[in-house]
């Protein structure tokens, strides 16, 4: 049985997961395999990253075969299915609460990218503009603006628009979608979600009634334009693994409303700059690489604020060599160094102390910023025109070629 | 200032009234001046029904005259703002809940058609079938359909197609009406829901999240295709008291997010055939006058089940006259025998022990016919094309005429 809810994660729980709040116990690291114990998710082992290369006939991402996406929630179904010839849809999204996006924003695009050109699939994209007004308490018009300028950095991940729906909630709730929103709510007790969530007394109802607005898209009779006659169609979710809460409390609810439970990938955080002990912090612009960061701002940051594992003195770090643990541009290589060969090398050399660590500093500014003049270029060729096409509410009629 | 709150009002009153249950103490009647005191609203005197009688050039309703709305809040206001050459709009709704409608149920629409041709403003109407989804656990698909079946009830009271917008919360929840669910629902905490309305943790989030719903009809931005530009315009709710809940919330959110506080004219409760002690039972049909009633049933009904206030024996009844107080014809008569001078006189002979209860009681199943006759005729006039053409999303360019 999945466990749903826990009275008080934070009085019981020495690190805090939800999808507002991520701390390990004493500033640590967060422990992962914890995690997937309590939230009663699985382990994405080898066996599936094979599997979704025979199926897919094509290399895994790296973010699948470096385990970046590490846990899921009946992945095997979907890919069950797909091998029977079903086809299923992918749902991701975000929460526009800032302008410009770091790449840890960027990770589950990249991979839902990845599995949409793999698998052949639509996708919906949910801008949560509705929840970002609520807890960050932005006004409506500021919300909406921020959905628009981050819609156009997704679309710079290079999405399929014959393939893509991407709305806004204060754009698209209504109609079936509120219907399922209605349907949901119904099935989900205020004590519920406190054990979830960890709402109080003192939270304003808009919090309380955010969950379902999340869970629907989940659910292909939420969008008729696009899945009309087609409700068992089954659904995807590439996500961060904070999202985790949300998606439990949907996986309760569909089979009380005649669904499919949703499927599952979750990826680990994008460590900070200064060190693996959480996500990054919107509040420092030191702590992450956005994608609005000039090649300087990138050399900068890196080479003054990447925590480092080599050690203090070149004498030392020739002898110990450096602790790949905790060494954050490792770290970050491992995200988006895709040569699997120089990884492997420079994870040799510099753990032997041969490659010091203003040489990893400089490949990870090349890598780092390789990638992020890439999306600026993308971006900038982004234009309103795109943003209305790719969210307008039409049909994708050869959204499975 | 208004009361908006107060904790665990059912341990600490003696007669509870809101939106799901209406009881007095020990089974008594319901005692309106506490009501008042309570909820903070004010007494409709005399003063109001003359100033509407004057401004509008029509006798007052008799619903008015008679004390039937009783209480308001702001009442004044919109009549200071008409004054000065400034309209308002109308804004009533129902919870369609059943099928058969009974005459307690008429009351606000048949009010609120008076205001609209008195005052010759627009009127907009709320289905809640996403209310009556979640509280009766009807499916979707049943609360649309009695949402319909009820608005057939509705235009069959007369109103106006060129002044008058009904709308469900499946089909219209979306837009600037949930942009405004959002910003209302940002302003109220979990525990100022609770102490409004009395709701626990085990209660639905479908529930936690309905007040908005309710609330933001009373907000002209709400309803773009017909108040553009107006967001200026006062809003006039006419309701029976059991609604003030909701509004008292929506008063007490309005200012905050730059509206004006909607006012309201709230009515009696219609009583039971059996007495005076709340609202009719839609689970016991003989407790009420339904409008699908036929001749027969409401001559039986009224015969068999009307509480009366004559005394058991003829020679009693010449003796001691009626208990007018508890006198259930009489009270119905007060509500529907127009001629003023007649209920006079009936109430003065009944009183007086010269007339039977028998002989009144006639003359309540006259009135009740008559009534229920005329609105069966109407109702089967409404086509469903009519339904859609009320329904429908439109402007009103005559509304103010």
């Amino acid at each position: 049985m999945e466990k749903v809810e826990g009275q008080n994660p934070q009085q019981e729980e020495d690190q805090v997961v939800n999808p507002w709040e991520v701390s390990a116990k004493d500033g640590g690291k967060i422990d992962y395999d914890k995690l997937i114990d309590k939230f009663g998710c699985q382990r994405l082992d080898q066996s599936f990253v094979d599997r979704v290369q025979r199926l897919t006939s094509r290399p895994p991402h790296v973010f699948l075969r470096r385990g970046v996406f590490f846990a899921h929630r009946d992945f095997n179904d979907i890919l069950d299915a797909y091998e029977r010839g079903q086809k299923f849809y992918l749902y991701t999204g975000r929460g526009p609460s800032s302008e410009a996006l770091h790449l840890g924003h960027l990770i589950p695009f990249m991979f839902t990218k990845y599995l949409q050109d793999a698998f052949k699939v639509p996708l919906v994209i949910q801008l949560t503009d509705d929840e970002k007004c609520m807890w960050k308490n932005l006004s409506v018009e500021e919300s909406q603006r921020l959905a628009r300028e981050n819609a156009k950095d997704i679309i710079a991940c290079g999405f399929d628009i014959s393939k893509t729906f991407i709305f806004s909630d204060f754009d698209y709730v209504g109609g079936a979608f509120y219907k399922n929103m209605v349907k949901v709510a119904k099935c989900v007790t205020y004590n519920k979600v406190v054990g979830i969530f960890g709402f109080t007394g003192e939270d304003h109802i808009g919090k309380v009634s955010f969950p379902p607005v999340q869970a629907v898209p989940s659910f292909p009779s939420s969008f008729p334009h696009l899945f009309s006659g087609k409700d068992d169609l089954r659904c995807l979710i590439p996500c961060a693994i904070d999202q985790d809460p949300y998606f439990r409390m949907t996986r309760d609810v569909a089979p009380r409303i005649g669904y499919h439970k949703p499927a599952l990938i979750e990826s680990l955080f994008f460590p900070a700059l200064q060190g693996e002990t959480g996500k990054m912090s919107a509040s420092d612009p030191n702590s992450a690489i956005y994608v609005t960061d000039s090649a300087k701002d990138i050399k900068y940051k890196v080479n003054k604020h990447a925590f480092t594992g080599g050690q203090e003195t070149i004498e030392k770090h020739r002898q110990y060599g450096a602790n790949l643990e905790v060494d954050i541009p490792i770290k970050y290589l491992n995200f988006f160094l895709e040569d699997d060969a120089e990884l492997e090398h420079i994870k040799k050399e510099y753990g032997a102390g041969r490659m010091l660590t203003g040489e990893v500093k400089k490949r990870l500014i090349e890598v780092l910023t390789e990638i992020v003049e890439r999306h600026r270029r993308a971006r900038a060729a982004v234009t309103d025109e795109m943003v209305d096409a790719f969210m307008a509410v039409r049909p994708l009629p050869n959204m499975f070629d």
